[in-house]
């Protein structure tokens, strides 16, 4: 059986029309039977990071086989490769500019170079592959096309480090923010599975001009106004406020940097 | 034959991953005759008032055994029960905190707190119930699971009465605003079905600097710059301009005073 | 076999219930195999010009027989009629206040004045033709109704020509601004079918305070803070920039005049 769904990540908005052209194409050439889900239209423009992070988020919660098609693509039209990426028994179909860093960085993805102009829209345009490129291709491969036909396998693909802290001493870490949500609470790239002690131990957390050590485990554990930190559901661990903007508070955003001290 | 509608208003907003991460759920589990609809995903953060609001004038339109997910939960981790409500031939999913106080105020509702965590999703998270136990439960009800098995009725459910203008004379009423819509159109708690005398007889509304008395049938029956009272289109009577934002012109949002004088 | 796609396209926003509303109204009477796809809910509010150009340009990517709902509606309640429009093998449902005057330009298009409240909602509000008018006509459509149940064939319907720039001399060519996309780009009416030769001869933009000379191929091909023309992907003459915005840097939006010397 074909893959049904195809996912939508991208950086293109909802003023425009672009991400319903995507669907018509979509629908114009897969079965009656795949479903089309946005997962964000609302990437930070061109922000590889930031949609990069997003998948990674969302994709292990869909059925296997699902198609993720992820565009944020600021190099459009130029020399950057189109991917299909084979990982954790799903499919990613996205250009080659570390936007796929952190599902690349799980064992053993096959990617493959899409060079297969068959399966594009004609004519090509330079400037919207999202339309005339990825959509096509998640198409295609939604009505039962094998990987092998798109293009060959690659292994020189970009893979951006942006989700691992450097070691800065026996207990000291430097890491970042990577992403601010919308409630305000910032998600910094230190991971329970990296650090499970900060579940049991103390530490303390340097961001901006503050110091945190408080560890909370819901949002409610703490007044209001008090700056916590608590392990996300993603399981990084995130700087947080009661009903507040931890990031309006503290002035900082991603990229922004973040120091660990463990215990 | 199961219920194949499930659809979603929560306060996630667009920029992260949390809509789409509840939709892989929700298509991971329910059968492949499901349809995920979205209400919104942009109600204020943490504002049971607002999501309350919206899902009410949503609902009814939508067939009946609709799913309604409903997911502003400030006090998600806490000890807040989620609740599953049958109501109105449909199905609601939301946390106790009031945000369904608009649909429980319909007769006789079948309120259940959801108990069997067999439904939800492992590891269960304290920050993101969304994904771990709203979604989960509701594509079991989608797979045909009878709401029994979720957990027991209950009566003592949180029902806030944000709806409910009070007495303030034989001819004067104290309402609020409801909320403001896309357009700058202000909401007000007063329902025709409560005040069917506004379509037949004068009266006359304070709502910040302002008195109002005309009452407009469309919104270009006043011309540019002139505020007037309408029913709107869910029955509350509303105070609008001709394209432009009377919230705006007023000063003021959800919450704020209204007072309407009858004839 | 009757049309399976509903595609929505308004200005209602994603704050309140408008959308998911309209959504409920057509799963309660279409097939359960239609599909409903967002092309944008976020039209600039009353703006029919900026509806008009986003389901220009996203329509022909969808299947034959495609159902596009339309509603940018500021004379909602008044005079104005409710369309229905069969043209490029779709259809069209929106108000006739030049929304469609995009589509209707092209050959022949078969408009209908739709009368038959029938299929409407009842009661009929004056205030939301989207839940009441559009949304039950484009189910009832989706059924398998015939077009000519709807309502009587017309031919004085509105038809904005806003796509047409104006000759002002024999190389001097007079147009405006259509559109600010997400990123900046801004779109003029100056539309490669009409002047093929801005691919192969040397032209001068002049917009705001800046006169353009350079033709791009992609977004890449010029350094930062560079202003370049460009054709889009649907074919219209845009100036860009790279990873920056080229409406901010020139302070000007939608309307603004844009003067063309061809070479």
């Amino acid at each position: 059986m074909p893959p049904s769904i195809v996912t939508l990540t991208t950086d293109f908005g909802t003023t425009d029309h672009f991400a319903g052209t995507m669907k018509g194409v979509i629908l114009s050439i897969a079965p009656a039977t795949t479903r089309i889900v946005d997962i964000t239209h609302d990437v930070e423009p061109f922000d590889v990071l930031d949609g990069g992070f997003t998948i990674a988020q969302a994709y292990s919660y869909f059925p296997k086989k699902t198609i993720h098609v992820v565009v944020v693509d600021p190099g459009v039209g130029s020399t950057r490769r189109p991917l299909l990426v084979e990982a954790a028994g799903q499919y990613f179909i996205a250009p080659d500019n570390g936007v796929l860093s952190l599902i690349l960085a799980r064992a053993k993805p096959k990617v493959r170079h899409i060079t297969n102009e068959r399966y594009f829209l004609k004519p090509l345009s330079r400037t919207f592959h999202g339309r005339d490129v990825f959509s096509p291709v998640a198409a295609h491969l939604a009505t039962g096309v094998l990987p092998a036909r798109f293009g060959p396998l690659i292994t020189d693909y970009l893979r951006l480090g942006f989700d691992q802290p450097a070691r800065a001493g026996k207990r000291e870490r430097t890491g970042c923010v990577l992403k601010v949500d919308r409630f305000g609470n910032i998600i910094t790239n230190f991971h329970i599975a990296d650090h499970p002690q900060l579940n049991t131990r103390s530490f303390e957390v340097k961001i901006g001009q503050e110091r945190i050590a408080r560890l909370a485990l819901t949002f409610t554990d703490c007044g209001p106004n008090e700056l916590f930190a608590i392990v996300g559901s993603s399981g990084y661990l995130e700087i947080a406020m009661n009903q507040s903007s931890a990031a309006e508070r503290l002035g900082c955003g991603p990229g922004a940097p973040v120091h660990l001290s463990l215990d």
